[in-house]
């Protein structure tokens, strides 16, 4: 099964597109730019909703939903916005048999709705904060579409937050920041960088967009997920007042962040290997699968029971574990098959290993097989898979550092970021001729920006006046 | 707060809409048809999902999802099925900025995306049961709307699965139907009767269409969740077939079932008061609200410290559980908002109570107000919320027995249904021109036939011939 898929080092989008088909994560669906999440993909997806979803409770937010579709001018009111979003539009023009009066735009975000709708909710400084989150789909037209990692339509959640002021607001944004490098890294085993958008790369319509970015296996950049502070620009737009302690009208401070079914790409990404994907524990559907070998009919119930009675115990510690049973199959075949698939750790039991009370341990990270006792087995599994967790981490985040170059000056930027790839760190004048030049001549971008503005002390790498900004380029998705 | 809702006897649908916007549990959208759902209704729907979803998951099901987007050509190939849907479709001509080569609609249900999608999962039947789910939004064009129960967007799940045969596939409509009736009575305490559609109520493109129904406390009926035997009809319209274990090559057996967000405003009918919301603690955002009740600052310091000691006590517990501690209310209106709001139990402590070491419980199905110790009420709520959850499942139980009546003849039978409201039992010779005169004569519709065909040994309640079946009818939502 594994033997079709082309190595990363040869053909990464191809490796990428077979290791996803392959495994069962996604498909792309009949309409263009569309896709089908499969099982083991929306899987994944479901662990990640999880992990961001109880850290939005825990900092206050509530969940909430607003409509997929958005008349049309309503999304005119923030100009940059609309300008950013027009290309970009699926229209509704006819319902129930009729041609609309107004036509409908199915939502790229929800800003314009819902601070639409704010309006009415906030009157007084009583009203603010409003944490409020939504998980769901929205749909951005693209002509050239990746599973997972760019399609027409995607799963997000996109928090809106509006606030009495800009500091609570910009500490809401840094929060949910953080919020998303703990998913990242503590979930995900991704290593980022937390950064700052450059004003050509930020949201439509924000003050500033803040990041995490981490490095994906072909040492392309990834953009993990953002946190929108929006000023007061939305609450203008839609004219979102409030009385403030001392009864002065005030625009209310808004925020919005988004992270979206995009990062089961990007866990592929950093992960995966010429066998297939690797999946972090905590987010594998499967955490341990447990593969019996046997001959005769006689081995087959001896060992089926003695796997069965180690998944028992492995189910009862809350271990996703699962036997595979299967006899159309050989144990050579489903070793690959559940590697393909990223399955953490995998017990092989045998005749002989029943005889000796024990299992073969094999883990996907690399580090041999090895017999453990079946009690131990169960007892040992939950630290087995934090090891695993933290082996990816540390792999992804070596990998990382190895990749990510100081720019001397602009030839060993250019070409670095040509033919060598990964992130490159410089100064930057702060001037957006030297960004589009570098953009033009290698196709990377600034990723990021440091959260706080410091002044570098160096010069620009693109044209060598006074760096105002530490900026870090690469190529991304 | 809660004078402004008229009362339901008066006026029910008013009661209803008012409820719903000033509980907090949504309003209207901007676009016609459509709903935004606020935090307290969103929650609630939380709650429905993961029980549906918890059993969905031991049941064997895994989620999936497919697109939004469906071309409209692919609808047309399962005839019932397009005519069903054909009035209800939003279409989206424009993406991009370009019209569209084809012309795609805006999921009304996903039967025909996926069932041209199984077509390439299914081969054998070694590939079978496909037991697959989704949580989505879904489209049908609505000219009159009605928060949760009835709009244009509308939030659900949709179970879709593959069988080798027609028994396994019966056996999952009738396994999932059941899973609806639990989580309808045990979660949502709404009492539910399962049943068949007739032919003219069943799902365009159904064999038979499955119903659980409850009746709502101004005696009219409500669909609760429906669980669809689809035959072959999909298979053939999508050419679904795979190799059986003989090797012969016969067409797969489908399913599919959906409950949705209409359970939300389900559970406000079934339960709520003229006092608002009565909502069973499964779901209840906040299951205990403590209220603490004091004039001087001393007593507010006092007061507030043992409100969070119990608080921190029930939550421990897993209770859902906030203290009102807003100082711009007094106790009154705060009792109003949080029975309007439906929280099961009222914890009220004063400086009177503190000294006693004991709380004032209150709950929202009226047994009156008593004291009970702090530890008391700590050790006790989980039993406390169990006995309100099951006197709403009662009380509601006895108001629907209440409200089922016998039909002697059609008169009695239209009287009823006109006046009275309530289920009507009754014989029916199984023709169609007996169920349209009811509906054009009464505007009751046969809600349920039973699950299994029986001779009901009894004569037609409209034409007098001889019944082949017990229909029950009702007005309905």
């Amino acid at each position: 099964m594994a033997e079709r898929i082309p190595k990363q080092a040869d053909d990464f989008p191809s490796w990428y597109q077979e290791v996803v088909k392959q495994a069962g994560m996604a498909e792309h669906g009949l309409s263009k730019g569309t896709m089908i999440i499969k099982p083991h993909g929306y899987a994944v997806w479901e662990h990640i909703q999880r992990a961001l979803d109880d850290r939005f409770k825990a900092t206050g937010h509530e969940n909430v939903y607003f409509p997929l579709f958005i008349p049309e001018k309503l999304l005119h009111k923030e100009a940059e916005h609309v300008e950013g979003f027009s290309p970009e539009l699926a229209v509704v023009t006819h319902g129930g048999g009729e041609e609309l009066e107004e036509p409908l735009v199915v939502r790229p975000t929800s800003e314009t709705i819902i601070w639409h709708t704010y309006a009415n909710w906030i009157q007084s400084y009583r009203d603010l904060p409003l944490l409020y989150n939504q998980w769901c789909n929205v749909v951005r037209w693209e002509k050239r579409s990746r599973l997972f990692l760019r399609t027409t339509e995607f799963l997000w959640q996109e928090g809106h937050t509006a606030h009495a002021n800009a500091e609570e607001a910009l500490e809401e944004v840094l929060r949910m920041l953080e919020v998303y490098r703990e998913v990242a890294e503590d979930v995900l085993a991704i290593p980022v960088i937390p950064g700052r958008k450059s004003e050509s790369e930020k949201f439509a319509g924000a003050v500033t967009t803040y990041t995490i970015e981490g490095l994906m296996r072909d040492r392309k950049a990834l953009q993990c997920g953002t946190s929108h502070f929006l000023g007061q620009n939305f609450a203008r737009a839609y004219d979102v007042k409030f009385l403030d302690v001392d009864g002065k009208e005030e625009y209310a401070w808004a925020t919005s962040w988004g992270f979206s079914a995009r990062m089961v790409g990007g866990t592929i990404m950093t992960h995966g290997d010429d066998s297939g994907l690797r999946l972090p524990p905590a987010v594998a559907p499967v955490q341990v699968v447990i593969v019996p070998i046997y001959k005769t009919d006689e081995e087959k119930g001896v060992v089926l029971a003695a796997a069965d009675k180690v998944r028992a115990g492995l189910a009862g510690n809350s271990v996703r574990v699962k036997v595979d049973d299967r006899d159309q199959h050989r144990p050579g075949f489903k070793f690959s098959e559940w590697e393909l698939k990223g399955v953490p750790i995998r017990l092989e039991v045998g005749p002989r290993d029943v005889e000796a009370d024990q299992m073969v341990l094999v883990d996907r990270v690399g580090s041999g097989k090895r017999s453990i006792g079946s009690a131990q087995a169960i007892a040992d599994m939950a630290g087995e898979l934090e090891r695993v967790q933290k082996t990816l981490y540390d792999q992804a985040r070596d990998f990382r550092d190895e990749n990510t170059h100081e720019a001397t000056d602009y030839e060993s930027l250019a070409a670095g970021l040509r033919d060598a790839g990964g992130f490159w760190r410089g100064g930057w004048c702060g001037d957006v001729e030297c960004e589009d030049r570098v953009a033009r001549e290698t196709s990377a971008t600034i990723r990021f920006l440091p959260i706080e503005p410091e002044d570098p002390h160096t010069s620009c790498s693109v044209c060598g006046r006074a760096a105002t900004e530490t900026a870090t380029w690469a190529k991304a998705y």
